[in-house]
């Protein structure tokens, strides 16, 4: 298995760069200016922000998407371009537009994306020279650096690889995401950039990435508040040299189950890395009657502020559980439930039938002091089942919001 | 106008008690055991908590109120008896059979409500004490105790009244809610009990009842989770002498139109008093193409956890606020909406036709130091609008729910 570090540019055929253009602040050392390109034209794939509101990149993307190929991907940190009206329409094309012309490609090969505060325009004289300076410093170990310039108030870079061997060919998919607040994503997270070198048509790539979405970035929250600007894209090169993939099938399955993989590191590392999290929670729905329902239940759960400070202050609330659950929307007999608390401490069974049994609190205690923190909810009346990603609720999610933009 | 003090009992022919039985904790000072009584049977209505998991007092006064009429109302705090199972229900029986004998009731005319830990069997031992001490306290000026006896982690006891005159009958309103934290209600708040001397068929109590409740505690909130113990009940004893209200018309308009003045005042003290919070959140939507948008978008922007937060720390990111109606599910022009802060320190429009605009960052900072503060979003779309209340998200949130429970 390949490193994580510079995951987008593992596959074949793919540069990147990232650089400080002072998008951020002036004074700010960090990078703000992602830039990652192929070189071939890509399939494409992308889902983004159910928001209503949408910032100017993602309008923009999401009309170029629906061409099927692209070649390049240009972000910024540090400012989202989103209500910002025609004149950020304007500046996203232009980012777009300089891409292109840097690198010699067509109109509409270069996709845009943006990150940060909502609202104001774009500082385009620093992001014309960030961009000058990332087209100059495209390199085929650049992944790391364009990974590190779209974070946010993320605390870690959030890398993964998946790699695999299909008919002689090794293939290999790499991914890259943000995302620390504003994180409840009705798409996909705040910006997700995947590539691989295989090989596959346009459409199998949509679909492929929508599916992926699903069932990862999807079952995301640290706090319920789905961004203006998420944006998942998947570039598909094909220079692994396998036979295209067009249809459903046993190469497609094997993509996929790669696919999915590599986006549950993600949505792994976003979740752990929510906004003043201490503890990553994972919550698996069993037994359910439907997917839906099992889905509906896991993400009440991650998403439920009681639950969250409950784990935060170790405390085996299972109340707060299947109080969550109850008011999810999703139909189920709650007298049947079984809920069980777990970690590398151990496993702990604190309902039953839907009421609480006695367990050892200690022991529960000490399974919610573990830094990855595991719910399991049973509710015994079927075969479906849906895990969720979240973090707890501190102290630090409340003071790194209450002065963000300020 | 009379005051709130003890308002329950203000109307003609309630008396209340509000008694210490141990329920919170053996040692605790606190009040924990509250009975209402009305002289003679009074119409009922009631609304309850959509959570699919219900406590087990309320699926005991989901089918009491079917009957239209009661006359007793006993409830404790410090223990939800929820997810109780069998002996939860027959817990909640008993307590309602205690007070039936006590005061020479038939059976079913006393309804029964808890609050507190979910998961926890009641302990009757205490609880069958308290429910005797609150028979002999029962007093025409009782209604202050009673309001005390039913806060958990409330920190202001919220009493609310109103009077007027109807073809020459003074008719009084009076109600008591608690409710701090899980409050996110899809039908009332926590526990609210009302009571009026007015005469009312049972029909109209309810029905004024559903509709007061729609707009006034179903659009409050403090952290999105919807409780299972969610319960408000109007009792109405016709002391008041005016012409029994069987149907819609003036003197029904009249008493919906006091109950619901009622109803936002308690609305606003449980906003006020959410867990940690430190603002109290009003948040207006106008020009709306229909009232049910109006009141999503309200509720959305007043769930937010990152409009929260930016409210605690005075920012005036109203950007968070455009992104939480965008999500809230509304259908609407992002395109056409204004946006304005206001408060006693003065008002500010900080967005116009969906974009930020040049305001005065000082001005904005001082209008949301102010303990009320007021949101309004003009959509500038249609005629319809909606009010829904808040509070902000404080560090005193995550450590009162961290360690609630141990």
């Amino acid at each position: 298995m390949k490193s994580a570090k510079g995951a987008i540019t593992a596959p074949k055929g793919f540069r990147a760069a990232g650089v400080r253009a002072g998008v951020k602040s002036k004074v700010s050392e960090k990078k703000d200016i992602a830039l990652l390109y192929s070189e071939v034209p890509a399939k494409v794939g992308g889902v983004f922000t159910k928001n209503l509101v949408k910032a100017a990149p993602v309008l923009y993307d999401m009309e170029l998407v629906k061409n099927g190929v692209a070649q390049a991907i240009i972000a910024n940190s540090g400012n989202a371009n989103a209500c910002t009206g025609e004149a950020g329409m304007a500046d996203a094309k232009r980012m777009g537009a300089l891409v292109e012309e840097g690198l010699g490609l067509a109109s509409g090969m270069a996709l845009v994306a943006s990150t940060g505060v909502i609202g104001h325009s774009l500082p385009m004289d620093r992001i014309e020279k960030g961009i000058a300076d990332a087209l100059a410093a495209l390199a085929d170990d650049g992944g790391h650096d364009a990974a590190l310039a779209i974070m946010t108030t993320d605390l870690s870079v959030k890398e993964a690889i998946k790699t695999y061997t299909w008919e002689g060919h090794e293939i290999t998919i790499g991914g890259m995401a943000k995302g620390s607040g504003m994180i409840h994503p009705n798409m996909g997270t705040m910006l997700a950039f995947l590539t691989t070198d295989a090989a596959l048509s346009a459409e199998m790539v949509q679909k492929a990435l929508r599916e992926a979405v699903d069932t990862t970035f999807n079952m995301v929250s640290v706090d319920g508040d789905t961004s203006t600007n998420d944006t998942c894209l998947l570039l598909a090169n094909g220079q692994a040299g396998n036979d295209e993939i067009t249809e459903t099938g046993p190469a497609y399955a094997a993509f996929l189950e790669n696919l999915i993989a590599m986006c549950i590191d993600l949505a792994k590392l976003i979740a752990r890395d929510g906004e003043g999290a201490t503890h990553l929670l994972e919550v698996e729905v069993t037994g359910a009657p439907d997917v839906a329902a099992a889905r509906t239940i896991a993400r009440a759960v991650t998403a439920s502020s009681l639950v969250k400070t409950a784990i935060f202050g170790r405390d085996a609330n299972w109340g707060r559980i299947l109080c969550a659950a109850g008011y999810s929307g999703a139909v189920f007999d709650p007298q049947k439930v079984e809920i069980y608390l777990e970690s590398s401490a151990g496993t702990e069974q604190v309902a039953a039938a839907g009421r609480g049994i006695a367990f050892d609190e200690t022991k529960a205690k000490a399974i919610l002091a573990e830094e990855n923190v595991f719910i399991r909810i049973d509710l015994r009346q079927g075969e479906a089942k849906a895990k969720a990603w979240g973090c707890d609720f501190s102290y630090d999610y409340v003071k790194i919001n209450a002065d963000y933009r300020t």
